[in-house]
């Protein structure tokens, strides 16, 4: 395997520069462990886990697999220096921070000999994050699912930008989906992808199995960035969707959108498989994804394509 | 020179797999022969002309250079067709047409023996315009400057996706500006890039001083896609943006906005210098580009750029 750059896999120790993002009930102990497997990063998304059940998530994927695991912590919950406590007291060394400042826990971790990525969406984002201390960056485009930057940058733009502005390495992340989009990726200077959808639509995920359907024949139009004003997120656009953009347009307050967000609509829609009124995130790149394999096999397929775009270039 | 196909290249019968887009105001007959002097297929613009200005323009562009020439014909404006029988008259042998439905022109121009593009922003548009009997199309992604799609589709996702779609060879648009995104854009399956903003921003290019030089200094974000509604357009967020935003917000008609955007506000700005009251199309890569080169020292760049981001694959 031909990688242009090996600072992301030597600084994690995996086979592969590629990370399967911590996602909201999306990204549990069988996923991580199925990636970390699969010779990939594979995180654990904090951000809709009690402490607890963080623990014992994290005690779970460390039994399926002896690879490095990290987690991701997204710092717009309360709970997040509990479950940070919680990753450190279970022996986790990488974490992947997010939606906050760089500033608020990199040293604490980096004191306690972890390895610290923070999730940005500009380069004078990643400028402040290397600042910070941190040891690379995912730069995430305007594409990406989920919570997104408000600059709108697509990965393209984005991704180049963020290496020439900073020192440390990048990882890509929005709109990276097979070997095409991989290989892409690494020629605009990212030394490794973190891919979201694309391992949300594997069999080891735990999005709901309806969910997992509905995005099989998902086009890349149906997803759109919403709620800009308040914390951009980019969802599928379903009655959840429509609901939330009606009362934003009607003038509702940064309290009432929030209400509205906060009846456990992630939870209705990817983990219970509500697909109307529940919360669906997902980035563009679900247009391009038609099938549902299992982690090993997506991994296989993704890097053969990989090999045979390099093989285009000969 | 290492390029993974040469389906373009064959059909233009041009050195490299690069095309100077065709843009009001900007693309006159010293850019589009300088582009096709260096190895590039010249486009001129014909949006902004009148049909004795596009003769004109032409016929000094066939003066000054040997190589193939194009016209860009966006669709949406009245003197359409007759901006296409002066090209016809004058020779022009290579049509990309834009903003309109390809069934319009695409039979008469291939009918007389040229080679016809017309420019996409989904893989339903691009399946069209295979039917309708295009050679190729461009596929124009959401960081891309000037006129835009609905879909807000990025270039990543966006052209794997057209490629998968269609069999007829596919260009690469948005986000494209030096060696990386190029080599980027060709991994996603694009048998050529265009690009407007980089070739706008050479001393060849008829955009004014003051605009060349606010580019030199400005930022990804200081772009946005603007009259979503209307007609979808990125723009310089400057005070004719904010105009225009703010009477959008305020609820103005269709007839409203298309009477301030009519005011000549394109050429005021673009082609006049006028920062303030004029409109600015640029694509987000605006914020990678920092420099005003001759067209030949662009290209040069540009490709020895390409090829050391090939060779970090080996």
């Amino acid at each position: 395997m031909n990688f242009p750059s090996s600072t992301i896999t030597d600084l994690f120790k995996i086979k592969y520069p590629i990370i399967q993002a911590g996602m909201i009930w999306v990204s549990g102990a069988k996923l991580a462990s199925a990636s970390a497997n699969a010779g990939c990063l594979g995180i654990l998304g904090a951000g809709s886990m009690k402490p607890d059940l963080l623990r014992e998530q994290i005690k779970s994927a460390i039994r399926d697999t002896d690879r490095p695991l990290a987690v991701n912590i997204p710092l717009l919950y309360e709970l997040a220096p509990e479950q940070i406590q919680v990753a450190l007291d279970e022996g986790i060394k990488i974490f992947f921070t997010s939606a906050g400042s760089p500033k608020k826990f990199t040293t604490k971790l980096k004191d306690q000999g972890c390895t610290v990525v923070h999730v940005t969406s500009s380069p004078e984002l990643a400028l402040k994050c290397q600042d910070a201390g941190v040891d690379a960056v995912v730069a995430e485009g305007f594409e990406a699912g989920g919570h997104n930057g408000r600059d709108e940058l697509t990965t393209m733009v984005l991704i180049p930008q963020v290496v020439d502005a900073v020192s440390i390495p990048v990882i890509a992340a929005g709109g990276i989906g097979d070997g095409r989009t991989m290989a892409a990726a690494l020629a605009l200077g990212a030394s490794a992808v973190q891919m979201g959808t694309r391992f949300m639509m594997t069999g080891e995920s735990s999005a709901h199995k309806n969910y997992k359907d509905l995005l099989v024949s998902t086009k890349s139009n149906s997803t759109q960035l919403s709620l800009k004003e308040l914390v951009p997120v980019r969802l599928i656009k379903n009655h959840f969707f429509q609901l939330i953009n009606k009362a934003e347009e009607a003038g509702a307050s940064k309290e009432e959108l929030i209400k509205i967000l906060s009846k456990g609509r992630a939870k209705m829609g990817m983990f219970e498989g509500d697909l109307s009124e529940g919360e669906l995130e997902a980035g563009q790149i679900c247009g391009l994804i038609n099938d549902l394999p299992s982690v090993a096999d997506m991994v296989k397929g993704l890097l053969a394509e990989y090999q045979q775009t390099l093989s285009l270039f000969k």
